[in-house]
């Protein structure tokens, strides 16, 4: 392989593809990235862990066709540091080599053959669809982040894709739920498609999406597996096996006191709180009077707090405790000026919802204060 | 004791004196942060870690005198919190508690007596001179990298403040010397006073000084100790005690081989180089031709690399080896735009120097390359 490529393309490529390369496995390979050429001016960048693979085709003079797989904790880092614009890669087949030329600097690196490179397995059939970036980008970084961590529990590690009358989000660890819906126009069978996206490979998407709203990302769910081509770009991961907790009866129906009060306010506010706050549970009590919630948390060895906040209560005056960690998740993840918090009772779920966005819920357990 | 302060002021004393705070320490009053009144607008804030101690003076209103120290991990994050610019904090004696209030905030933080405090000691005599803040921020950060982490030969791990008929500041670590010297007015005894500063001390005096040339820190070097007054802050360490090795001998005199050469392209050659160097000795090889200098290194596992930079050869040609490490670490507190290297023998210690700046010199021990 002989290949003369503009260092800014190669970077882009490489930068885009680098997340899916294997950290911790056993198949030495497997920590390389894959040039491959394509035709005289294509050139194939891949890499994969067995679970995500990425790959994107970038444009260079293919002066003699071929492949190699080159260890991606050099590589990234050579051509990040080169200071000249084209960069020549000449593979030496026999001995899997690279020889790397740019400017005044040559380097020899060794790698391994592109044909022992594990194939991408292709999405052959599936559900296909079309979704704007930015609204996609939008939805996971409102629901990803209250997935599990917790592998004994696989299908509460991914974010929920669900389309059927709407496209819906849905990420729980069993503590809160995050449902995100948008309207969807493509025509869907009446049962619905499902998929279980693991979230290692959906914060990956959210790297590569646009935040613009007018481009789109093809998506094509198939049995075991899900694409998204962006642009030149393709993500493909595994998906994750398994029944995803029936959320619609998770979302509490009416309220027996509602609040509304200012998102920065609130956030602030629990902040303080919670910087005393030691342990686990990470209890921090909100009670509900007239005009305010007072918020206080107490850790008997550092100290106490109290604070005010304004708010509006329709209902009854409340009692409740939340850990605090999955109230901010969700409070920095909000755009709006105001939320309302509906609850039922001390011991019942609380929901919290932007106020002028009826498309997102997010429902927190709360916590015995004693 | 009872204040009303600024948020502003008061975070910006706690962080002054913050970096003072001691980390590991069995003391546990260590590890928090003393307030005290002096005056009914004059408030004193102070830290230690029994090595170091940094204390600075804000002004506040002060309703009743009295003392306080209070945790630093959670003071600092407090104040940093809270909304309001106006804080009042009120300390029950009798509990060793202050009540911080702010807004709608109000926090109850345990905390020790100001009385058990340890005071931080005074240094009553030495040598006192002046220097530009500017100067000395510049000097230490060109010397304070050179020192060594081996506390077994703790007179290398501090900065040696040397003041005769120049100031120099001198760091080592066995491996590669920086000297930075300046002219100096004040009148000092033949046998001149020196001090090696411990190098934390060291840095946390670059975080404090300005980087105006005019502005001016007053520095007093006891017996055991330093003190270095800057505006309203002052930071007093020990000093450490042992002989600094005699650096004039290690400056070679004289060479039999000069380059010349761009510090920039120099820098970005040995980046590149070392990206695929392992191993403690971090070696990189270097080849003296008649207009060029030959970068190369090689990891039989990895690959090898070769680059070369256009350089000004007066004397010999000649092949030498460095730790590319020790060799980055100068180039980057350089700040000319050309570097002199004068070496005498493969195995002898070289002379890196800004071209323009006659002040400062750099030397090198070269290592074995097989």
């Amino acid at each position: 392989m002989k290949l003369i490529i503009n260092k800014d393309d190669l970077l882009e490529g490489l930068q885009n593809v680098q997340k899916a390369v294997a950290t911790k496995s056993n198949l030495a390979i497997l920590s390389g990235i894959l040039l491959e050429t394509l035709s005289e001016d294509r050139v194939k960048i891949a890499a994969t862990d067995l679970e995500i693979g990425i790959e994107t085709i970038i444009s260079g003079e293919v002066v003699e066709k071929g492949n190699i797989v080159l260890p991606a904790r050099y590589l990234v880092d050579i051509v990040r540091k080169l200071d000249d614009s084209l960069i020549q890669i000449n593979v030496d087949k026999q001995n899997n080599t690279a020889d790397i030329h740019s400017g005044y600097f040559n380097m020899t690196i060794h790698g391994f053959s592109g044909e022992e490179f594990p194939v991408i397995p292709w999405v052959n059939e599936g559900f296909d669809c079309n979704l704007e970036q930015g609204m996609l980008k939008k939805m996971i970084s409102q629901t990803v982040f209250a997935t599990s961590h917790d592998e004994s529990r696989p299908f509460l590690t991914g974010v929920l894709f669900s389309l059927q009358d709407k496209l819906r989000l849905v990420a729980t660890d069993g503590h809160r739920l995050a449902l995100r819906e948008a309207s969807f126009n493509s025509e869907v069978e009446e049962r619905g498609v499902g998929a279980i996206i693991p979230s290692k490979a959906v914060n990956e998407l959210i790297r590569l999406l646009d935040d613009e709203e007018n481009k789109q990302v093809q998506v094509r769910i198939g049995e075991n597996q899900v694409s998204f081509q962006i642009e030149n770009v393709r993500l493909i991961t595994r998906l994750i096996e398994g029944q995803f907790p029936s959320y619609q009866q998770v979302v509490p129906q009416g309220y027996k006191t509602r609040i509304k009060l200012n998102r920065e306010e609130l956030a602030s506010a629990l902040e303080r709180a919670s910087l005393i706050v030691r342990g686990e549970s990470n209890i921090v009590k909100q009670v509900i009077q007239k005009d305010k919630l007072i918020i206080t948390s107490n850790t008997p060895e550092i100290g106490k707090s109290s604070e005010e906040v304004a708010c509006l209560l329709e209902g009854e005056e409340m009692q409740i405790a939340f850990n605090f960690k999955y109230f901010l998740d969700v409070l920095k993840v909000i755009e709006s000026e105001e939320v309302t918090i509906d609850l039922t009772g001390s011991l019942s779920p609380g929901v919290i919802r932007p106020v002028g966005d009826d498309c997102y819920t997010y429902v927190i357990m709360p916590v015995r204060s004693h």
